[in-house]
């Protein structure tokens, strides 16, 4: 028996489960940013794997001397880089029955259950978000579970790719004529899916903002897109984005959608953060314009509690996907596929083999139910709101830009003039970081450094909030009278 | 609190861990193959969604009710179809960490452990399969853990586009002469790689076998590139097979890379199936001219005993895969990645995040040794031998091609000839499968309907692949007496 004994499973299972329950119940207490040097967690490992059984025990001994200091606490409550990535525990409930079923997803008939289940909770979904009949099943579109929204944009492109051709692209590939538009903002996911593409960086057109803001302007779109056809180019693809990674800018989607389709392009919103934040009525504005569009984003890992990867992703066209990437070798083909009455999510992505990923999905919808998740969203976006209203009323800070639901970005001030404001931002930012209490992450927002503070983590309370703000003013006060005293 | 109450969520987890030993011990009692309808899974779901929070066993309970007879059961004993996929419970015991640290590996420094852990297993991997300093971080070469083979083989074939134009390829993508060569028992995932790398399916190049085998020739490569160069058209990439998916067919590496070479076009060997068997000194000759190859790939989540997805891939050169896939963006610099001493697994795939997968297959390895691995791996080459024993010393069946490892093509024979043969192996194989204690799939051989048996399920012993001939003798009977009544 190659496997371990179901008994000595159902010990190291309670055992394993015993011991999330642990790490989470003292996460707090920990650092959130590993501060171990490059190389330690290696150097702490035997480069030789064993040769006989050890007991799990060990492995565990070494998680907790190893991984547990190498690793940066992404359920943290003080954790507010990036964006933060929710690993609920109900997730996590739904992913074991997924490891223990270990089905194979990549057609029907490798096991309905996969897809369908898949399919009743993004065509659920698709009517909670407010997306419209037209992205469900029953509409004629349909949803995946992709592993993230770079692998969502890449399959996506490649639609585009094949419709904007007539299906040529198949065959013959891409003509180096192809463009795609995105701004400054965009998530680096679109220029990678552009390179994969072979359609390499020259493709891509950065679309200007409108002015004073930092969002897409249509008109600079349109003007960008007649440039291009003009020289003999063809736009396929114009992606708008809700709720950008740097400071969460929404591009205007209904114009955007308008221009493109003028021309022929697809147009996909990459929604992946705030897309979700839709299940609310009052920030269903997030989705104006959806009517219009191709595709649409977004990703539970984020902000809806469901453990990473999960990425959905809805086409307006449930054929356009297969269109694009169906191949069909003599040892897949089968009854189900050939009747054509079937979805083979294989299709839908560029991996063969997909995970039962709808499991974790469920379980979080079904733990939480849509009041729940709400619950969860708004709680975020108030704390937001309040955070953001402590930086506006303190002259020793300022707001980047206003701030985007559950995303705050801001700077020090110092009084010495931008220059030394970014410095100041930048030290404040490091100082905190070291502390272990919070985890900050930075961009750049025309030129300037900014602080962004992404509320998001399943564990940020308002205490969590609340500390991280007592702790930012602190350290810029201190950062202040060290520059005062250096003059 | 969003998220579970913490001894909530130890009660459910005991209880899901107990769910998953239980669906183990009782899962030889099920039909292997799902026998339900398009749509019938579907129709046994609520399609709205809850608006409040449900009881875990309410879900528990449809799970029992629609997904598992919805559910094809791939850790079935009596799996014998594509190739199994093996999700073993120390693998699921891996993942269960995972999910509770819920970290994101897509840059060494947000965790460093999800990165460095991923290379000490890998390092450790290359040294215990044989695969030569080379592969590994301290040869200058490495490994990561890829989704699947379908995602390691477009990486790859987009580094070896990348360095095949010297770097212009990231600016000016592909330029429609990019050539690829496979052969007709090359898995589909290469095809898919190419048209999603906007080359068309004119790229590919399907190169003849040598006469009388399945395996790539290597003068017929040789010849085709002669002719592509001839024509102004680029070698690119030369994927070698090694354990092809219908049939177990081993190209020749080092042939095929040496031809390869000469024209300066990358070498990938795709093992995804095979290559683990390496593992033991005595199928060592599956690496047989690696050391001339650029990747390598082998998944331990078809026969290593880790549950999908793991795929693992090594390159030569660490630097090939950054090279063409890398873009930073403002918000994720960090000093880690200007200090070039770190590994940022992001810059080796398309996706942006990362699980900690490696904590899968740490516990794999570690729970059962390289020993127990090669147990494991010879305990199923030896089944297959005895059956396919038992095939060749049976006039009503013929091995359609000799076995490889632990998979065995066969068909039965019937007296009645060629077209007579492949009816009734058909029909042979679809009455396997209705009675639910096998799941074959088949394939196609020069035309010929092939039976595939590919052993390699984690609960499949010497009883289950006995009782599988014994069916098949039994079931091939009846159908021969069939046909003779009707003649």
């Amino acid at each position: 028996m190659p496997d371990l004994d179901l008994e000595e499973f159902r010990r190291l299972g309670h055992q394993l489960v015993d011991w999330v329950a642990g790490y989470r119940a003292g996460i707090a207490g920990l650092p959130v940013r590993s501060e171990v040097a490059p190389g330690w967690v290696r150097s702490q490992l035997p480069a030789e794997l064993p040769e006989h059984p050890q007991p799990f025990e060990d492995l565990l001994a070494d998680v907790d001397r190893v991984v547990v200091p190498g690793t940066t606490h992404w359920q943290h409550p003080g954790f507010f880089g990036y964006f933060p990535a929710n690993a609920s525990l109900s997730s996590l409930l739904g992913d074991i029955l997924s490891g223990g079923l270990g089905v194979q997803g990549m057609l029907w008939s490798t096991s309905p259950a996969c897809t369908e289940v898949e399919q009743v909770l993004l065509d659920g979904l698709a009517t909670a978000l407010g997306l419209g009949r037209e992205f469900t099943f029953a509409g004629g579109g349909g949803g995946s579970i992709q592993d993230s929204a770079s692998s969502a944009a890449l399959v996506v492109l490649l639609a585009a790719l094949n419709r904007s051709s007539g299906g040529d692209w198949r065959e013959t590939g891409v003509e180096g004529t192809e463009c795609v538009y995105v701004t400054a903002e965009t998530h680096s996911s679109l220029a990678k899916a552009v390179r994969v593409a072979g359609l390499g960086a020259r493709a891509l057109r950065i679309v200007d903002p409108s002015p004073g803001s930092r969002a897409m302007s249509p008109s600079a779109l349109a003007a960008a897109i007649t440039e291009d056809l003009a020289a003999g180019r063809r736009p396929v693809l114009v992606c708008a984005t809700v709720g950008t990674t740097g400071t969460g800018a929404i591009d205007p989607v209904p114009e955007i959608a308008t221009v493109a389709h003028e021309h022929g392009a697809w147009v996909h919103v990459d929604a992946a953060w705030a897309g979700v934040a839709a299940l609310c009525p009052e920030f269903r504005y997030l989705l104006d314009g959806v009517e219009l569009v191709d595709s649409f984003c977004t990703n539970p890992h984020k902000w809806l509690l469901t453990g990473f990867d999960a990425s959905m992703l809805w086409v307006r066209d449930a054929a356009a996907l297969p269109d694009a990437l169906s191949i069909i070798p003599e040892y897949l083909r089968n009854a189900a596929t050939d009747s054509g009455e079937v979805v083979d999510y294989r299709d839908w992505q560029v991996p063969l083999g997909r995970r039962f990923r709808a499991l974790k999905l469920w379980a979080v919808v079904h733990s939480h139910g849509l009041e729940g998740l709400r619950a969860h969203l708004r709680g975020h976006v108030a704390l937001a709101a309040e955070f953001a209203g402590r930086v506006r009323d303190d002259p020793g800070f300022t707001l980047a830009v206003e701030p985007s639901l559950a995303l705050v970005c801001l700077r020090v001030v110092t009084g010495g003039g931008d220059a030394a404001d970014d410095a100041a931002s930048r030290t404040v930012l490091e100082r905190v970081n070291a502390t272990g209490s919070a985890l900050l992450t930075h961009t750049v927002v025309d030129g300037r450094y900014v602080i962004r503070v992404a509320i998001g983590s399943v564990a940020t309370e308002a205490q969590h909030v609340r500390a991280l703000w007592e702790q930012l003013v602190t350290t810029a006060a201190q950062v202040r009278a060290e520059a005062a005293a250096a003059r």
